[in-house]
């Protein structure tokens, strides 16, 4: 392990970090609020930041293990960096609670401890909900995009911090794939903003909700979230830009090259857009009683499995009042995701998708003992390391779901509390059921708890392995 | 796929079955009850399997896919034909009740649509707990025990229908092997009514739990249960008898020819061991406060983490109303389940301990991913092939457990109660939480409910894949 080469890129990262943090300054300037919690920050940040990306190292590659490394520490240093803002404001007092939402904004979850979400300052305001922005596509990749680094090995950063079992490169170099995304990813979020004000939605909110969309978080500035706009058209718009964030980013720019029909090909899409249909149907069957009518329950219907299912988070109803199934349903969702290569958390539809698959194969297997049968998806046979490590992956993600749960239950709430919070953190979605639903918050935790909570959402964003390193020997051995 | 040998054999095992009712008959005149219910039902089954075991064919042996096949399908008939005697004598007038009974029964379950369970007539007691003792060991592997059967390639049969990711045999001859394990089973049973009754349990009582123990089945004469007793003597011998129950039956083999350190160095056994410890002193030490002190909670903690790792089900106490950490754990005993090779349900301790290991690898293989690490079990190289299949194994379980619990909470209930339910059917345990908790019953879930339940706990008891197997075209090609 070369530590000087991680120290130096973290080091990078922090400074990167510090100059986002100038956006939330000029926020502060424009309403008249103080700056200062900023810029304290800011220059605290790029001081440490500076001092780290001093390091000298003749090295400028690096191993897939350091790779990991790199990403695990600096969302954990980022982190911590990124909630003291919370705390010197006072709109956050305590640092635990800032660092819980300052973790469930980076990593794109959307759980929050605020019971008074509407009081905080602009600036404030600004930052949390900028944090899905960063935290959705990731800041390593970012810096992929803008700064200059050496060799193709950069792509063991972008495995380890883009979501998905398999991640590609759209062109032969890493950094001109990174610097494609994030320009799909601004101009999508620019098309969001102008949308939603044109509904009606003030131009600083919609901003703030085109961040929480992009990056699948699912803050909110208002305490009903975007039910708050009491409009079908905004709830229309938001809707389908959480669907269209939960899509393989890459596919667009297949689209946008021309290759549409290769994009509409994509067997992950085809999973993404008829389990979205299923979900959308019998909920809004299921919910048609309680709406008045099964038009009006699409409505909702459609909001709320857009929003689970790409783990962002927004709702317009309390669906900790719908009924049972419909709350299951959601539940269910919280496992599926997005698709890979898209801001989405949890599982992903194309694990999802290997996993049914490979399911199917085992059932053919035991059929015909002999034969050679083998899951494809795209065509293309998944090759049984692929499968293999989605089925460990799988096992990891329940594991970590069931001792969550059980930790957290030492607090004494009831198990659907426990159980849908740890999961709703873990697959980034933000509420759950229960005491946790949309309506509800996540400051009635014990500090214990809280850290769990965030281990988990780290967890889930970074895909189980960098912050698991974290915690091995191994990674902090020199030789 | 020959049928004919599939009829001819599941025609032999209604004979046995018809054969066993003679016990319930027995029990029905010595205590004064009209034997009518089960000779009724005897006779038809009698008939029945008489007439199918006289198909013709010339084919003794018989193909993996066969064997699922013969198990799937005698265990569905078996539970029709066993089902009948309870709506005949009137304690269970609805069919449907009657097969959520039976077929919980068999699975060794023990879940119950009972309200008032010590008015059922002794014979219907009796057949209730017997089945548990039948279902335990399998009655195919009773038949191959007792019955000539052709050639090695019974072993199919005993695959399908015992318990764990591996079944070696014992003996170079199945037959043999079956014998042995029969022999065993019986004889435990034997000396766990002699302990019971010496407790002052009624000698009849005795012998049906010890039935329900063996079986890891659940069932009680009694409401409250073992608890009913109040006795720490009787907690006790059933408490340390459902662990023993627990344990793969082959090492006790092993021990019975005198390779006791062989037995001993089971590494399932091993992790058996520390699970429950550790299970045992955490529910201990968070219900304290409940019971006034670590000794006494000690003895609650024992013998319900013996019931429920066991998935066996019975309880002492209604432990819905304990605190949430204790419960969340036993949600997690209940995937965790016995011994490969015991008449236990759930996933099995060697699943568990395979997926475990298989993680630790996978983690090893991120820091050096040019090493060739494997997991090992017993000192020896899991292979590949079965990695695969536990991985595969768990995912169709818990897709199995979200689906159940997606269909079941169209009822309406509260979501604990869902999941747990749809858990404790899957894993054979018997009561969950909330609603259908040990003071609980199951008859409060709508018709469609209890038939998902119903197969869910067959799913569970034959491991998936002979009764999916059922619901697969292929299966029923001729050729």
């Amino acid at each position: 392990m070369n530590f000087r080469i991680i120290w130096r890129t973290v080091g990078m990262v922090l400074l990167i970090e510090a100059a986002l943090m100038l956006l939330p300054v000029v926020t502060a300037l424009f309403y008249g609020e103080s700056p200062l919690p900023f810029l304290i920050t800011l220059g605290a940040t790029a001081l440490i930041g500076f001092a780290m990306s001093r390091v000298q190292t003749r090295r400028t590659v690096f191993t897939a293990r350091e790779g990991f490394l790199i990403v695990g520490i600096s969302w954990v240093l980022m982190s911590l960096a990124a909630a003291v803002p919370f705390v010197l404001s006072g709109d956050i007092p305590n640092y635990l609670n800032a660092l819980f939402e300052t973790v469930s904004g980076l990593t794109t979850t959307g759980a929050t401890i605020l019971s008074d979400v509407e009081s905080l300052s602009r600036a404030c305001q600004f930052w949390r909900l900028f944090s899905h922005w960063i935290g959705g596509m990731g800041i390593l990749v970012f810096f992929m995009a803008v700064l200059p680094l050496a060799g193709e090995h950069s792509m063991h950063i972008m495995r380890a911090e883009v979501p998905g079992p398999v991640v590609g490169k759209l062109v032969p170099r890493a950094k001109e794939t990174a610097r494609i995304l994030y320009i799909i990813y601004f101009a999508m979020t620019v098309v969001e903003t102008v949308l939603l004000a044109l509904g009606g939605m003030p131009v600083f909110d919609s901003m703030l909700h085109a961040f929480a969309t992009a990056g699948t978080g699912g803050f909110s500035t208002r305490a009903l979230s975007i039910g708050a706009y009491h409009s079908a058209y905004i709830d229309m718009v938001s809707g389908t830009f959480m669907l269209l964030f939960g899509v393989n980013l890459s596919l667009y720019y297949l689209v946008l090259v021309g290759s549409w029909r290769d994009a509409l090909k994509n067997e992950e899409l085809h999973w993404y857009a008829a389990i979205v249909a299923a979900a959308v149907a019998l909920i809004a069957a299921n919910l048609s009683g309680l709406y008045g009518g099964f038009g009006h329950a699409l409505r909702y219907a459609y909001f709320q499995v857009a929003s689970i299912i790409t783990t962002t988070g927004f709702s317009t109803a309390d669906f900790t009042q719908w009924p049972a199934f419909s709350q299951t349903m959601l539940v269910l969702l919280m496992f599926v995701g997005g698709c890979a290569g898209s801001t989405a958390g949890a599982l992903k539809v194309s694990r999802v998708a290997i996993l049914c698959k490979n399911a199917l194969t085992e059932l053919r297997r035991m059929l015909r003992p002999r034969s050679v049968v083998s899951a494809r998806l795209d065509g293309k046979v998944v090759q049984p390391a692929t499968v293999r490590a989605v089925l460990g992956y799988f096992f990891l993600y329940l594991l970590l779901l069931l001792l969550g749960t059980l930790i957290v239950s030492l607090d004494g709430q009831d198990f659907t509390t426990n159980f849908t919070a740890t999961l709703a953190c873990l697959s980034n979605v933000g509420p759950g059921l229960s005491l946790v639903g949309p309506m509800g918050n996540f400051d009635l935790f014990s500090p214990l708890s809280k850290i769990v909570l965030i281990l988990e959402m780290l967890l889930g964003r970074l895909e189980i392995y960098p912050i698991l390193l974290l915690f091995h020997p191994a990674s902090w051995r020199t030789k």
